[in-house]
């Protein structure tokens, strides 16, 4: 008999790898890993577990990853929508983040969007702002993995003057934390059209020398690329390939105006792509070509955005919403199946990441970020297919337990590494400032 | 001083009429009517409530309005997705419900689907579906208000042989419940597809005699109207509009397909439509022109069609894609505002429906059919606007207590009037036959 520290046997368990949903099994857990996934009668031939813990009603899956989010913006969550693009960032997001922006300010937002993200059952995610000190604090307080983006522009904000002051800046805060089991670190210039050739060229040497993913945001807007063919004489992402900064460990947000030429760069060199279904919605800014991605072999994960374009920090919604999207926006009821959907929202998140080999699904060997969702209830009755279930039914509140790396972080729908109410309260206190 | 039976206090009250939300009022509620809106000083002073309750981090607005659901199909929640829609019709629903649908399966499918709507905040649905007698019945014993369409079609079934017959059985199970309360009729001739001519003749005939409103599925897919262009030399709308079906009470549902001159029909002869982005989406129909319609004056409802095209009965969830969608498909992020997909989901229902002068709005006189949203936590911090939070930030998870009619159905998230395990118990025997 192998003795491991947790066992648990949930009604189903959707592994991700293999595809589908296993009655009948255990998830066994040990110094924060995944040991065995196994049907029940085999756990209790060869597994000794000092917790046991019984699910009647749940699945059990990977944690959701939220591959592209502004964690610390959830203090902006709804103070303007409905609004132009322009408009909304002009007189209403950029002179709050001007005057207000400093480190309490992005550990009190990023608290707040960890415990909304546990609690709705996301166990990773990438982070891109100011103060990145600030939000891993946030992050390993409460127990959320994640990883930083180093943010770059050649425009001076409250946080730092020029490229090479947001590099050091942001280098600096990664040599700090770099041994932080949960935390994980990524070169983030702005986006092509905030960001230049030279700090481009900066940006690649550096990512290549510290073998750091780069991400992002490209062609959000038909404005964008149409002004970088004006400009650069080709698109968005073209001019970044010229640059050097295509490849594996590329990652790019949101991918709305990409054109067959960019899809084929994006599939030939094997960039990701974070897909944001209800922020490029809100904003008007288009439908990304999330069917055709996915078709040209493009790994394509999911992000909910900041909660300033959003409201919600979902990935629950990010996932039923992106489904629902490649259909209507291809008149095809088979694109984008639940499954594809679970998948983006999990295993391809960890991958656009470089985080598969640690988290995304429940294979041996695996850090244990998983969580359980209640399917019991009148909106979940009958159940057909937990995955269909997972995707169109049901959404972040039928999580019921969240574990990161093995630790319970959320306990029978009760976030155990924060009072939740007092990180309310301190959102409460930033509404008075910024109303 | 007036007595009254009921005040209740909440953080917000958003009435819908006037748009916007209230703070420090209260609402006063007599033999199941709603008897003021006003400060809660002018309340103390004006009224004694037998009894009084607080909800000091709640929303109370009046209960959403579903304009469109197959209530039964709840039972086939989930059985098929992600299908074309004539694999999905042709060997997935018409074949179950050829053989299990009767009026045991229409009970059981309509109560689990007044737990859903009821728990999720809808106080009234608009139901179309055979045995509207068990339906009637289900939503009698739970307390939910509905409109029952009398379905009418030119095939035979196993409820009627033809069109006479369909009539003839509707129209008396009209006759027998016609007194009730919470219930109300309409005419529902299945789509221009399936009614030949002379049957709409007769259908129209009814309608004005017996004054009773008339929906259809109109222009849910293209190939609908390229067929109708076909054999009938004119868009489905024109020739029901030839047919003398046009006017203030008819309900169009879906209106995906409708082009300029359809448009300005529907505003022009005071027509309502009923949107439902998420079943048009599931299927891969299209995407509804809901912004034009509006913007030409025609009342836009929403609906969630059946759970077994969507697969929630949740009109929360159809706000936030109303809106969201309305601004994906213009470009423009200020189409659909917050308030617009609210009205929707309420007062527009109760338009549709030939009820609001009893329900869609908290104003006096009306019917108390009201709900309580709950913004504290995580997912809800900061809140700068109810009514934004209420779109786009929180879903039906946030609704705590219904009432209809006065009747509190639902009281601290716990069904009153049936148990909700028992209903979930007979949705799992059905889903034992019907896999």
């Amino acid at each position: 008999m192998q003795t491991c520290e947790l066992r648990i046997d949930a009604a189903w368990v959707v592994p991700i790898e293999p595809a589908g949903a296993l009655t009948g099994h255990a998830v066994l857990v040990d110094a924060g890993r995944i040991v065995a996934v196994l049907p029940r009668a085999e756990a209790n031939d060869r597994f000794e577990s000092r917790s046991h813990l019984e699910f009647p009603h749940h699945v059990l899956l990977p944690g959701l990853i939220n591959a592209h989010t502004h964690a610390a913006m959830s203090l902006f969550r709804g103070i303007a929508d409905d609004l132009r693009l322009d408009v909304w960032l002009e007189q209403h997001i950029w002179p709050r983040e001007g005057r207000f922006v400093d480190e309490t300010f992005v550990y009190d937002g990023a608290r707040l969007a960890a415990a909304e993200m546990l609690r709705g059952g996301v166990t990773c995610c990438n982070d891109m702002y100011f103060f990145p000190e600030a939000s891993a604090r946030a992050f390993l307080d409460l127990g959320l993995r994640a990883m930083l983006g180093v943010a770059i522009l050649d425009l001076p904000t409250a946080y730092a003057a020029d490229a090479g002051g947001y590099l050091a800046r942001g280098l600096a805060v990664r040599d700090a934390l770099k041994h932080e089991p949960t935390l994980s670190f990524s070169l983030a210039p702005h986006a092509p059209y905030t960001v230049g050739n030279a700090t481009w060229e900066k940006v690649v040497v550096y990512a290549r020398q510290l073998d750091l993913p780069v991400q992002t945001h490209l062609a959000e807007t038909a404005h964008e690329v149409s002004a970088s063919r004006d400009v650069h004489g080709r698109s968005p992402l073209s001019r970044l390939h010229e640059l050097g900064a295509t490849g594996p460990q590329f990652i790019a947000i949101h991918a709305v105006h990409v054109d067959d030429d960019d899809m084929a760069l994006l599939a030939a060199h094997g960039c990701h792509v974070v897909h944001c279904p209800v922020s490029n919605m809100k904003l008007g800014c288009g439908i990304a070509p999330a069917a055709a991605l996915v078709q040209r072999g493009v790994n394509v994960a999911l992000g909910s955005d900041g909660a300033a374009s959003n409201n919600r920090l979902d990935v629950f919604s990010e996932m039923r919403i992106a489904a629902l999207l490649a259909k209507a926006s291809t008149g095809d009821p088979s694109a984008w199946p639940a499954q594809q959907a679970l998948n983006a929202a999990t295993l391809s998140g960890a991958r656009a990441l470089g985080l598969d080999a640690e988290t995304g699904s429940l294979v041996p060997g695996k850090q244990a970020d998983m969580i359980t969702v209640d399917l019991s209830g009148s909106a979940a009755e009958p159940c057909y297919d937990p995955v269909s279930h997972l995707v169109y039914a049901v959404g972040r509140e039928a999580v019921t337990d969240v574990w990161v790396a093995g630790r319970r972080i959320v306990d029978s729908r009760v976030l155990q590494t924060a009072d939740e109410a007092a990180i309310g309260a301190a959102a409460r206190l930033w509404q008075e400032r910024l109303k």
